[in-house]
């Protein structure tokens, strides 16, 4: 069938096991196909091809409600529910969502982009059928990485005591954006394989068969006994501890077995866990022969070849710069030691992880364990450095408060992502932490001009040991600058003048440094005088640059690509106020409202952050300040 | 002996069974005594005896690294590590702090105030340990309730996995700080009893026993299955499965049967289980029966009565009036649904729960979850209120930007404990939720300048639909204003003028209203005629009344009992900012650091928010006015 022409998904009822592995096989060649022009995430949709048809044969959506862990699985959902047509337009500006989103369609009840909020979600929508008294089934898929994330932990605990009527499908595929740590996915395990029930139940046969007069009563307690060890054993004896009716495993790509085993919850009361085990990339083989998830996330592709098409990069990356520097120093200093919450690949640090073993500690998806373990660490004399993307250190951000800053403790933060990360969306935008950690007593915080500053920074972090200091770095790459030999020491609050001028002074750091350069050329034809300087510390400021701009009534315009609600310009107002400078400031950020997806540069463009903005914004604050020298 | 004249906890090594029940029962009566004329946590730390000689007999601290959980139980540890002399001082300015404390005592290693944060900071001292390749024991306390908190459960499986060297004792009390929820606990319950395995036992002994030839090899196969059993069942097969060596159930009461474990663990490689069965208010028997935790945390109370000395207090508690509130308004709006994490008792909400048993969700300690369940019920066009303490929503920070803000949700918060909180100390004041929620696109956040205003906010919440909405209140009682009948609804953004006058403008809301108009008076007998305001809402900002002082050319003078970075006067700044007002605005608020404990009123002294303070800062703003007017 044209799978652009289905409108819901009420046509799989009547499906037969053929037609739903033919229509499997169509939609994984759409896939494949439409991914291939500008990339997606292929392997997670590829392996829930077979789960999300049986899904929507067996329930009832939207009156049954899907929740989708992550959302980064939700393609063959979302074709299925009449959004075929628009993955032409897939995560880009103004175009079909890379996740569930509530806009597009009433099949999507529930939005994400971080994991592990699928259960307390369900949790809430199953509360709200049962105080409704409606009968609509909640269904959460989440995967066995998302599953370790505390807070799928917390919901997990809290519905098996409460014994709702929902399913917990769990998407066990045995890697989470990369293989998965942690001893819970071993339980998973131990379930998959079953071993231990298969020994245990071999010696109870075994015993059984060699008693004499076996049978009646006797052969009853033996089989309860053997029941017992079955439903301790294979029966997900974890989850049933926990209050849930476990079924499974099931093969995640068998239609019929997932119909049969879902069919079968649907009917089941209490809070049941389908376990079943997909494999990401199914059905096209360069994705499931991948050993290094690199076809987790794609750009374009060729479909034949399975090659992938690299966009050329000028620099390199930055969070290359940064784990390649953490090698570089922990070969000097052996207190250093790295925390990443499963993002080893993500974040560059797989040669980090070859060079230093015992040094490089993937925690799987659990930030606030991981900012709290650096604190730990920090608290002997160590030099822990947690490498973290910027929107998920939002879930430690109790933890940098709590544990780290309030003990002063020498944690160096390297935040990945800051800044708009482009197709990933509202979820991903790393545009809150100068906001959530500037206010936090003892924080530095900082960012670089280029990818050389960023080694430096790095360098000079690791220096520091007055409490906790941290690094934000954009995704993506440098433009190449030549890279320094040697690191030096950048002093902590010290900014930079990197173009000299009288009229007006631009503040700005990181990515928008070139903009404030090519600005300060426009103004100059203009014949404004516009002094660029780099404010690399947004904590603390550089209060002698500041008072300097005081002394010589310079009106200052801040830019960053970040809120502007408690940012780096509100900084430089309150410094201002603290110090009673009659100065004029305007600053340009991102304004109150989450930014969806597209490239980062159309979105800059939409919320004004470019080159002709800023000679505008310049330009308006020269003229208030001559209007103001008038009046004064 | 006298508890005052220990130094260390080095003469416990020599100690028999007799003198340590000894001297349990010493520190008993101290701690009653001691705690009965200022207050404390009595509950756990009379709980926590015999374990915590028990700790100091076996292992060696400071060298071996104790890490308390919460830290309320350490009273014991700290009368043991040369403190006792300090006890008259416990909580109150300067004095002994009612948490560890590094800088008090090397047997500190670990502060902490907020649950669930034990395991991690373990774990990164074992790593830090092993990398040092040293020998010291790591031994982690945490209580039932704490282990439902995500990080904890997010470490516990880390730990697991790493198989570290590291000891956990699970204080199991069947009490976090309130009766404690969710299935973990249930699994808990199932370990004490062991119901299970001595029914499977008796089965299968039972089956053994009618097996007429039983011997030799039949007999091993026997006890293997046997010891299989044993294993899954009775010696904490949860935690053996997540990679745990289980100890226990240990009595908590029985100092030799805890030696004994304890050794043994110390033994044991690999990260090791002790489960103690401890009761709370141990040995004081009006705290012992205590069904209602009142003895958890205690103000002054009489010794042979066990009646505890209230406070006179001239309003009902804030708390209160909030769940009086939504009690009043649940009978009208049955869309209204209340969640705490295991804050029941604190948060005053036992009787909403008598009255709406369906409606009120303790979810455990789990913010997380918490926060990302009420969005859950949002969805389904529910009326979900948060309830939570101001420094415990820290922890739900992520799930507040990405679940409830970023899908625009119509989820109340009621934020208990804004503000300082006195005793408790550093790791709970409430003094960052406002510069970690204004930031938040489609957040609106008030406060009230007394429990009849905050009864009116409570409803205008639910009035609201147009997304989150959180009403902040301190701990405490209201002064007893009259309060109304009928609910009134404020206009979400709009301000209060409480004082008129010409020369200045304070802009202050909640607990230092009284602050203002105290000034106010003040303030007009020096010929200042100062306009109190009361900026009820902190989000969105009252624009209308903030340009009219800007068109007044009126200086404005912000107060807050919250941090200065990115706070309410920040807000003021931006406002003016971006409204281009040349306003002179001085901000007051708490400084950039932590602030520890003692009475609000001697921190509030401390940090300079008084009225001779307030006084003192309009003059010399009403002075800086005068001053630009002439330059002007």
């Amino acid at each position: 069938m044209n799978l652009e022409d289905i409108q819901d998904p009420h046509f799989l009822k009547t499906y037969e096991t053929a037609q739903l592995n033919q229509l499997a096989s169509e939609i994984r060649s759409f896939l494949i196909e439409k991914l291939s022009v500008r990339g997606g995430h292929l392997g997670p949709n590829l392996g829930v091809v077979e789960l999300t048809l049986a899904m929507h044969k067996v329930f009832d959506s939207p009156k049954d409600k899907f929740i989708w862990d992550v959302g980064h699985q939700a393609y063959v959902h979302k074709i299925l529910t009449g959004r075929a047509s628009k993955f032409d337009t897939l995560r880009q500006h103004k175009g079909l969502c890379g996740f569930p989103k509530r806009i597009e369609s009433e099949h999507d009840v529930w939005e994400t982009g971080h994991s592990s909020t699928s259960l307390s979600a369900a949790m809430g929508m199953a509360i709200a059928r049962d105080l409704k008294k409606t009968d609509d089934k909640v269904i959460a898929v989440i995967g066995d990485g998302a599953l370790t994330g505390g807070m799928a932990l917390e919901a997990l605990n809290h519905i098996g005591h409460e014994k709702k009527d929902l399913i917990v499908i769990l998407n066990d595929n045995e890697m989470s954006i990369a293989p998965n740590v942690g001893a819970l996915h071993n339980v998973l395990g131990r379930m998959r394989t079953a071993r231990k029930y298969n020994k245990a139940k071999d010696e109870l046969e075994s015993l059984i068969r060699k008693i004499p007069a076996f049978g009646g009563k006797l052969a009853a307690t033996a089989e309860r006994v053997k029941d017992s060890l079955k439903y301790l054993l294979v029966s997900g004896m974890f989850f049933e501890e926990l209050g849930y009716t476990y079924l499974g495993p099931v093969d995640g790509h068998d239609v019929e077995d997932l119909i049969e085993n879902l069919s079968y919850a649907k009917k089941t009361n209490g809070p049941v866990i389908v376990h079943v085990l997909t494999k990401k990339g199914k059905g096209y083989e360069p994705a499931e022969s991948d050993k290094k998830d690199s076809w987790h996330g794609v750009g374009p592709y060729k479909i034949e070849s399975g090659e992938q098409i690299k966009p050329q990069q000028q620099g390199p990356s930055y969070s290359g710069v940064v784990s390649k520097t953490l090698e570089k120093l922990s070969h000097k200093d052996d207190r250093i030691a790295v925390i990443t919450p499963a993002m080893t690949i993500g974040s560059k640090l797989v040669d980090y992880g070859k060079a230093f073993p015992d040094r490089l500690f993937d925690v799987g998806i659990a930030e606030q364990h991981a900012t709290t373990m650096a604190a730990g660490l920090a608290t002997q004399n160590m030099k822990p450095v947690l490498s973290i993307y910027s929107t998920f250190l939002q879930r430690g951000y109790d933890q940098v408060v709590h544990d780290v800053a309030r003990q002063n403790l020498n944690v160096v933060f390297t935040i990945d992502r800051s800044g708009l990360v482009g197709a990933d969306g509202e979820t991903h935008q790393g545009v809150f932490d100068i906001a959530f950690l500037r206010h936090i007593p003892n924080m530095v915080l900082m960012m670089g001009k280029d990818e050389n500053e960023l080694q430096h920074m790095v360098h000079s972090a690791l220096q520091y040991d007055d409490g906790p200091i941290a690094i934000r770095f954009p995704r993506g790459n440098g433009s190449g600058v030549p890279m320094d030999e040697e690191f030096e020491n950048i002093p902590i609050g010290s900014w930079e003048v990197l173009k000299e001028g009288d009229d007006v002074a631009i503040l700005t750091f990181g990515t928008t440094i070139p903009m404030a350069i090519e600005a300060w050329e426009i103004l100059a034809k203009s014949g404004i005088s516009a002094r660029v300087i780099n404010a690399r510390f947004i904590k603390p400021l550089d209060s002698k640059m500041l008072n300097e701009l005081y002394a010589q009534n310079m009106p200052i315009l801040t830019l960053e690509e970040s809120v502007l609600q408690g940012g780096f310009g509100s900084a430089v107002l309150e410094h201002a106020a603290d110090h009673h400078a009659n100065v004029i400031v305007d600053r340009m950020g991102i304004p109150d409202c989450f930014i969806e997806h597209g490239s980062v540069t159309k979105l800059l463009e939409e919320i004004g952050i470019t080159t002709p903005d800023l000679v505008n914004r310049v330009k308006a604050l020269v003229k208030r300040k001559a209007e103001k020298g008038l009046l004064t």
